[in-house]
C-alpha cells in the first residue's frame, strides 16, 4: 500500500523559535531559520506550533479570531514559495479560518515544488487556565463520523508523514492510527510551556513526561518523532495570570526512542537529525508488535469509559 | 464505577529473581523475598513472569508442557497461602494448564484472606528467535468475540489492579483499555533479556525502550506502573542458541512516569515503593487526557492495517 519515495537517510531539521506579537517579524525569522535548516543539508523541516504568532490561548478574547487566515492563505503561500526555492519539504502551523465562526487549528504540508501537498487538522483540544483552545478551535472532522477518515498521513517526496499537533502527542491512538496507515514517522509541532508558579521538581516531570510519552510513541510504532517546540516567556494579557514559560527541549528520535538531537530549553535552534528511513523496516522485523495485536479485543478504545 | 477500597499510601514491592531447573528452589525463593517485603510493610508484592521455572521458551519441546498447572493449583495455592498468612496480595504468574492442548500464561492475583481474585492470560504473545512463546501460550480469550470481556483489571482490597504481563507492555491498546475499566495501577510480570551476541549500544537501546515504552503507558493514562523482571542468564538447550542475559532493572513508576524505585541489573532484589494511590486523580484533573479523547475517531483501531 504504501509506495516510499525516499529511501536511505533524510537530514531533517525541527525549529524551536521565540515569538512576538509581530507576525511580520515571526515569519522572517521562521524563513532566516529554514534557509540556515537548508544550509546544512534539511530536506524537512518542520515549525513549532502557530510560529507566526504569539501564543494567544492565554485568554479568551474574540479579537484573536482576526489572527486566523484561509489554507492557502499569506502564510501557507509564503511557507510553499519558500519550500520551492529551497527544494525541501516544510511543515507549518497556521491559525485556519474554514468559515465564520469555524476555526481550526492546523498544521500544513508544504512540497518540495511549492504544492500544498495536505494538512491536519488538530483533533485533540485542551482547555485549562492559561490553555483556552476550546475557545478557538474547532477540533479536526473525524470524517463522516464512521472512524475512517481522520489522523490520515500526507504523502510528500520524503515521505509519508503522520503529522499531528501538540495536545494530540498525550494520545497512542493518534500515534497508532497514524502508524497504521503507513505513517513513516511521526511529528508533533508543539506549544508547550510551564506556569511559572510551578515548582521546580514539578516542572522537571513535566518536561521529562512530555519527552517520555512521545518518545514511547516512537517505540510502540517503531516511527521516529519529530517534536519542535517554542521557547521564551510570553506574558498573559493583563490579568489572565503569569504568562507562560516555553520550554524548548525540541527533539528528534529514532524509531527505538533513541535520541537522534534535542534541543535547549531557552535558546532559538536548528535541530538537524539524520533519519535513517529504512530503520523503521528492520526494527520492525526483530520487534513485530504489529503482528500480535489484537483487533479482536480492542472494540473498547471506542468507547469513553468501559463502564 | 469504581469503589475505592484503598486511599493514600500503598506500599508495593516488585521482586525480581534468578531461576533455576528447580521449582521448588525457585518458589522457596520467591517466599524468602516476599516474606522479606512483607516485613518492609509491602501490602501488595508481584513477582516476575514464570517465576516458577526457567524462561522454557527458549526451544520448542513437547515435554515442557509437563510443567504447566491448574488454577487452582499447587503454586497458586502456595501463594495464596503465603498471602494469607502475611496479610497482603500477591501477584503471581503461572504456566496454565487449561485443558489438554489449551495453556495459559496466565497471572494469578491472590487476595489477602488467601482467595482467588482473579486471573489474567497474556493477550499478546511473541515469539521471535530464542522467544518461542506461541509454541506454548494459547492467548487469553477476548471474551465472546466482542471485544467487551478482555483486558479486564481484577478487584482487590488494595485497589483495582491492571495486570498483564510481559508482550504486553509494548501496546499502548492494552493499558487504555485497563485504565479505561478503572484500573488504579498497571502491573506487568515480565521476562525479557538481551541476546549476548547483541552489542552494548543495542542493548542500551532495547533496555531504555522497555522502561521508556512502560512509562509512556503510565503518563498516557496517569497511573503507576509496576514492572518487576528476571534476572540472570540462563542458558538453551543445547543447539538452542546462546542463552538469555535477562535484564532485571525492575521498577516502579508514579502516574507522572516519575520514578519511585528502580533494580539493578544482575541482582535479585525486593524493590519497595510507596504508591500514592490519590495521585491519579489529582493528576487527571490538571492533565485531562481522559477527557478529550476522539472516540468518534477510533474506529479503526480495530483494523490490522488502515490499507
Amino acid at each position: 500500500m504504501n509506495t516510499r519515495k525516499h529511501r536511505g537517510i533524510l537530514p531533517a531539521a525541527v525549529i524551536q523559535q521565540r515569538c512576538t506579537a509581530d507576525r511580520e517579524y515571526n515569519l522572517t525569522r521562521s524563513e532566516t531559520l529554514i534557509r540556515q535548516a537548508a544550509e546544512e543539508g534539511a530536506r524537512l523541516v518542520v515549525l513549532q506550533e502557530l510560529h507566526a504568532t504569539p501564543y494567544f490561548c492565554q485568554s479568551e478574547d474574540t479579537a484573536v479570531f482576526d489572527l486566523a487566515e484561509p489554507i492557502p492563505g499569506p502564510t501557507s503561500e509564503r511557507l510553499a514559495s519558500l519550500a520551492k526555492a529551497l527544494s525541501l519539504v516544510i511543515v507549518g502551523s497556521i491559525f485556519e479560518r474554514r468559515m465564520a465562526g469555524v476555526y481550526h487549528n492546523t498544521a500544513v504540508v508544504l512540497e518540495a515544488d511549492g504544492s500544498l501537498a495536505g494538512r491536519y487538522r488538530k483533533m485533540h483540544i485542551p482547555d485549562d487556565p492559561g490553555v483556552y483552545e476550546k475557545f478557538y478551535f474547532t477540533p479536526g472532522d473525524a470524517g463522516a463520523n464512521n472512524g475512517q477518515d481522520a489522523f490520515r498521513p500526507v504523502d510528500t517526496s520524503v515521505g509519508r508523514l503522520g503529522v499531528l499537533v501538540c495536545w494530540d502527542q498525550w494520545y497512542p491512538e493518534a500515534a497508532r492510527l497514524m502508524a497504521l496507515a503507513g505513517a513513516e514517522m511521526l511529528i508533533y509541532p508543539t506549544a508547550i510551556g510551564w506556569e511559572p508558579a510551578d515548582d521546580e521538581d514539578e516542572k522537571a516531570r513535566q518536561l521529562d513526561a512530555w519527552i517520555t510519552v512521545q518518545r514511547g510513541h516512537a517505540i510502540a510504532n517503531n516511527l521516529p518523532v519529530l517534536a519542535p517546540n517554542r521557547v521564551g516567556h510570553e506574558a498573559a494579557p493583563e490579568g489572565a495570570g503569569q504568562g507562560i514559560d516555553f520550554w524548548g527541549n525540541s527533539f528528534v528520535c529514532g524509531p527505538q526512542g533513541e535520541w537522534l538531537v534535542r534541543g535547549s530549553q531557552e535558546n532559538e535552534e536548528v535541530l538537524l537529525a539524520e533519519i535513517d528511513t529504512d530503520r523503521c523496516d528492520s526494527i520492525r522485523r526483530i520487534w513485530p508488535y504489529l503482528r500480535d495485536r489484537r483487533v479482536d479485543a480492542y472494540g473498547d478504545l471506542i468507547q469513553r469509559v468501559r463502564d
